[in-house]
């Protein structure tokens, strides 16, 4: 198999996702021999341009499948899941961005600054974390080199790109029309997201917690190999474009300084700290769009209890909560071959 | 004093918080001998219309706090802390929505439905809470029923009518201009707020929290009386006019289980539980705007630690948040007469 100049299928390459992850084809000059860009029926036959040449959308095909070596899959879980064991077993790595494969025993689940190692065992399949894990977990292996973590409170604020292109649509919409004194229409979400709040992300479960809060739960906990730590979530959808934001409350194992959380976390790959408030500065989804880091800031001591710590991150929900890890993730297996 | 049928002032009638109040006045048929509106030499002389007549918009002055009995103030915390004790030792009882005077000791720091009886053992001044203390101590009040309460991490999602007006139409403005591809002019806050999320609120201190969420913590400690609750609070500003949301993770000492947590909010005063996320039913700001009540939703165990839940609640912060708390005291004060 052809890893260090691969054959590359891109299935959901006209999806918010896809689109960011061609931006970063170009701009990490990413290998490749060749690129097919994959979507549904609506798509097919469309011009897409990279590196300067026209590229035609197709639908995905076995033959297509046989003719590439490496498949990177945003699309809807039940295309991954269609997907994702055809490509695997016709010989490609698949990196998955749904949450088919996530925990399958078999199935690496990857943020290459936290566990890249676990790439070593992988079986065709790859997956990346859910785009509101992603941050935390980074984070949370940065701090746990100071105490290990018992427990981690958390509640989000996540942008409509997270949900697709049609989200961002009909947020535009509704919002011009509100701004104009129109009534707003009302498809994607169950409810009017313009100047609202939605504390719904996903489907919710028996025990009260949506699928997206346990996902931060138990993909955590995956990718930490970390089955002691606790973690509730709540996630909650805000009028925001693009960009996730946590606030987050962490409870160690031991005693913590802010002082040495903020050096650990200043010198951890992909995270950037922005936390001097006096003049402004913390992490605002304005700063994150568009950028590779997850930002830290709000950094403070827990008032509420000894070992504790309080903080605030943002990152883009396109980039490192998806594309960009995904692209991380066959640059560091080019690395390994 | 004509506590039964008294003369009022309203001090920030053209306000955010004084419209609401004048609108309640109407609605809840609130007695009054007379009524005069003050706010600052921009609007003075502006014409309000109340139960149908015209009221002109005054000064405040020394004459005219000598002519009333009951003073209701919502400017600013420099207007606060020059007008509240002139007007209470001119005999006045002086209702004030600013954090000038909350923590004093002499003075009631009341939301009714919680500690009503503390308005017996006012001098003259009592405090409102800040608008997102006043629904979390609702809620921590009725749930300490079933078990104390020994710490909560709460995150807030609030809206830009807790700033004042100049923010809701910065907020209508810039929206405007981004859907209009212009670009959004920033004056109220320090950064855009259209498409955004500024993780400030109040001036920073130096322990890390802005001053409103210090307030979380030191108010709900002097309203509940209770010194060993420990609050952890990331107060954060979202696109969203009106109605401040919350989202609380909160520990007890001893069992509790959902469904007693269920019927303890669902029978305290002044709160509403919207809980049927099957249904799509949860508290959202499009729901609570206008509205007197609380909203608790989301409820569930928190499954990051025993004996802990899980919930999110929204409410009004121009109402419950503000004008309904202080004039829900006065009522108060009627009846206690």
């Amino acid at each position: 198999m052809a890893i260090q100049n691969p054959n590359i299928a891109v299935i959901g390459a006209t999806g918010a996702v896809g689109k960011v992850f061609l931006d970063l084809v170009e701009e990490r000059n990413f290998p490749f021999n060749s690129i097919r860009l994959c979507a549904s029926e609506r798509s097919e036959g469309k011009q897409i341009t990279l590196k300067g040449k026209p590229i035609t959308v197709e639908l995905v095909t076995e033959k297509l499948l046989s003719e590439v070596d490496m498949v990177f899959v945003s699309a809807s879980t039940k295309v991954s899941k269609e997907i994702c064991p055809k490509a695997a077993s016709m010989g490609c790595i698949v990196i998955d961005d749904s949450s088919a494969f996530r925990l399958e025993p078999s199935v690496p689940l990857v943020v290459p600054e936290v566990n890249k190692i676990d790439l070593k065992n992988h079986e065709g399949i790859i997956a990346i974390p859910n785009c509101s894990t992603t941050p935390l977990v980074m984070v949370l292996n940065a701090l746990r080199t100071i105490a290990p973590i018992s427990r981690v409170t958390v509640d989000t604020y996540q942008s409509v790109s997270g949900t697709g292109t049609a989200a961002v649509t009909e947020l535009k919409e509704q919002t011009a029309n509100i701004v104009n004194n129109k009534s707003p229409e009302v498809s994607v979400y169950p409810h009017q997201i313009g100047f609202n709040l939605l504390p719904h992300i996903e489907d919710f479960l028996s025990n009260g917690y949506t699928k997206e809060e346990m996902k931060m739960s138990n993909e955590t906990r995956k990718i930490l190999h970390d089955d002691e730590i606790n973690i509730s979530a709540t996630c909650v959808r805000v009028p925001v474009f693009t960009s996730h934001s946590e606030s987050a409350h962490i409870e160690f194992d031991g005693p913590i300084d802010i002082e040495t959380a903020r050096k650990v976390l200043g010198s951890a790959e992909g995270i950037k700290v922005l936390d001097n408030p006096g003049k402004n500065i913390y992490p605002m989804p304005l700063v994150s769009t568009g950028q590779d880091e997850v930002f830290v800031g709000r950094l403070r001591e827990d008032i509420s209890k000894q070992n504790s710590i309080a903080l605030w991150m943002v990152s883009d929900n396109l980039r490192k909560g998806a594309a960009l890890n995904a692209i991380q993730i066959a640059e560091e297996l080019i690395k390994m071959d």
